[in-house]
């Protein structure tokens, strides 16, 4: 028993000692203004270990808190009512954040706002060594189109953005592919083009000639009405029917597109894949080519009989699943399939890991 | 003496009475949530007097207010940490506010999110009868570009929103005329994009027939960067050259316009006036028609020698400086210009009085 009670105390101490040691991390002082600040604003900051700084004035606050990662981090009152707090270390890539004053979750007026997490809120951009892929660069620039397009299922006009590739502008004679892109459970039509920063992504890849130029159209999924884990129970046929019977008929009478199977692709993250996995399953016809992100996989004797399909890509972030994207690859090919999986190193369920996953899938589409 | 003093205190008695009755107004509680909150939001609401109520959980705050109009209102709380406050009542149109939670000033959750007062904060919309002229309607849509021009001057790909009118992805040959739209102090290039609806009014102008169909421009007019009160001091030049010489040909070699001074006007509201009037007196040879939203006026001599002139149009809120615009409009029809102006019935210096004044002047623009 004595030795017993020895052993625990000894596990007890070193689990502390871990613990301790850990909080008590030397934060490296580098910090920098996150590029997703507001205009002038110099908080939130981010370091080189992932951390976050954040500050808010709050006078007459009992307390503040940093809200991020699912962690609630104390910030500290200086005594004249700014209050200033420092999280534990971030995957690299775009996280959704808020703060606490008193209790009220609010927006951090510091940074931009982004639709994720089923709301408008802040959201932080821990640097990673790859941000190139996405940076706004001297290159040429396609356009994000913003379109209303006429829905009779849904009993009014909805939105979606277009990307046009730069060269889509310059000669009126050529048409493009195009790539359907959803967003996930929570976020909406805007999440892709913003933090998703699809044009960037592009541009960068055209103009260094590992993409093939396409449009990419980007809709309001209907995937935010459900309730919280009803996934099992999710009706695909309103969105189904507004994306097939509507949207596509509306990008090929509105924008000069290749207007075929052949031409057309669907990929989505997280709800948005497991969208793409049932509409492409209902309706085998309509797009040649599959990427999930972070949603799903396919299996051999799901698309035995799509004529057709060109390409199967699934990827995800190194702290998901990537035994899943990867075993799931290895047996499609193993049937025949062209199959690729892709796994980001370092990320887990966020945007860089679909960032990068568009950054890989679209040098393979349409080729 | 004594009649004096009565006559004194009867006026301030009548005075208090007033005060007194106006803050014990009755509130009609007729509260609609706002056209402008977050997806799934109830607060905060509007009723029929533009009263604003707002509403947030804030357990742990000691006071919670709602900050509109110059004025910060105390929220009361509900025992259990939901406070909820409601305004004076406020003109027709958009205003900017915030809440204050034991004196931080922080966005309002319930809302989205707008560029206005020099950052990105949240947005009220206070019902007019006339807001069908910025309504979604089930007409014909044109698109919003965002499109990132290269600009040598200032070293970087700076952004525009650039709209085409419905028929402009219909009809691949026809070429329109241009409005180089701008933003004021402490707004950006989202603001007439995003609260101002330029969209949405040129739509309905055009499918009703009101309008010619023509392409509308709106970029950043690099305002933000001067001190307060240092507009006397403001030097228009770098943001002329951004505007004349980067982002004109930009959009002449990107977009079917008809690239001639004939088929191209300038307008701006508040400090976008002041600059559209800068560069239309410094360049005379670009522009056919000038609009001043809540931005001044022009005298004849000051325009004397521009030729091709065919259109002034200043404009202004009821509760601005009606008989400045009035005044200047006539002086130049005298002297045989032809000059417009127009007042906003009932609002000041928001944006809901350069929406009507984008609806009245594109209706005479291009004719």
């Amino acid at each position: 028993m004595k030795m017993k009670t020895m052993l625990w105390t000894a596990a007890f101490l070193l689990a502390a000692s871990h613990v301790f040691s850990q909080s008590k991390d030397v934060i490296i002082e580098d910090f920098q203004p996150s590029s997703v600040n507001q205009p002038g604003h110099e908080y939130p900051m981010v370091n080189s270990q992932g951390r976050v700084r954040a500050q808010l004035f709050a006078p007459d606050a009992k307390y503040v808190q940093l809200d991020i990662g699912g962690v609630k981090y104390d910030m500290i009152n200086d005594g004249e009512g700014l209050w200033t707090g420092v999280s534990a270390p971030q995957d690299v890539g775009f996280h959704y954040y808020q703060l606490s004053v008193d209790g009220a979750l609010v927006p951090d007026p510091g940074s931009l706002f982004f639709f994720g997490a089923c709301r408008y809120g802040s959201g932080i951009e821990i640097p990673s060594d790859d941000m190139d892929i996405f940076a706004l660069k001297d290159v040429p620039h396609g356009h994000v189109q913003e379109v209303y397009f006429p829905s009779e299922s849904t009993g009014t006009d909805r939105r979606a953005f277009v990307y046009t590739p730069p060269c889509y502008q310059k000669d009126q004679g050529k048409r493009y592919p195009v790539l359907y892109l959803q967003h996930g459970y929570c976020e909406n039509e805007t999440s892709w083009p913003i933090q998703g920063r699809v044009n960037f992504i592009m541009d960068n890849l055209i103009s260094e000639g590992k993409a093939l130029p396409f449009i990419v159209v980007m809709t309001y999924g209907m995937t935010n009405e459900i309730e919280f884990g009803g996934l099992r129970n999710f009706d695909i046929t309103p969105f189904q029917t507004v994306l097939v019977e509507e949207l596509i008929p509306y990008i090929d009478s509105n924008f000069r597109t290749l207007a075929n199977q052949e031409n057309r692709a669907m990929a989505g993250l997280s709800m948005g894949g497991f969208e793409t996995k049932l509409v492409t399953l209902n309706r085998p016809d309509v797009f040649s080519s599959y990427a999930l992100f972070s949603g799903g996989t396919y299996n051999a004797d799901e698309i035995k009989e799509h004529s057709g399909l060109k390409l199967v890509f699934m990827g995800c972030g190194s702290k998901e699943f990537p035994d899943g994207v990867n075993n799931a690859a290895a047996a499609l090919k193993e049937a025949g399939y062209n199959a690729v999986s892709y796994v980001s190193e370092g990320t887990a369920h966020e945007f860089h890991t679909w960032r990068r996953c568009l950054y890989e899938v679209s040098q393979l589409l349409f080729k």
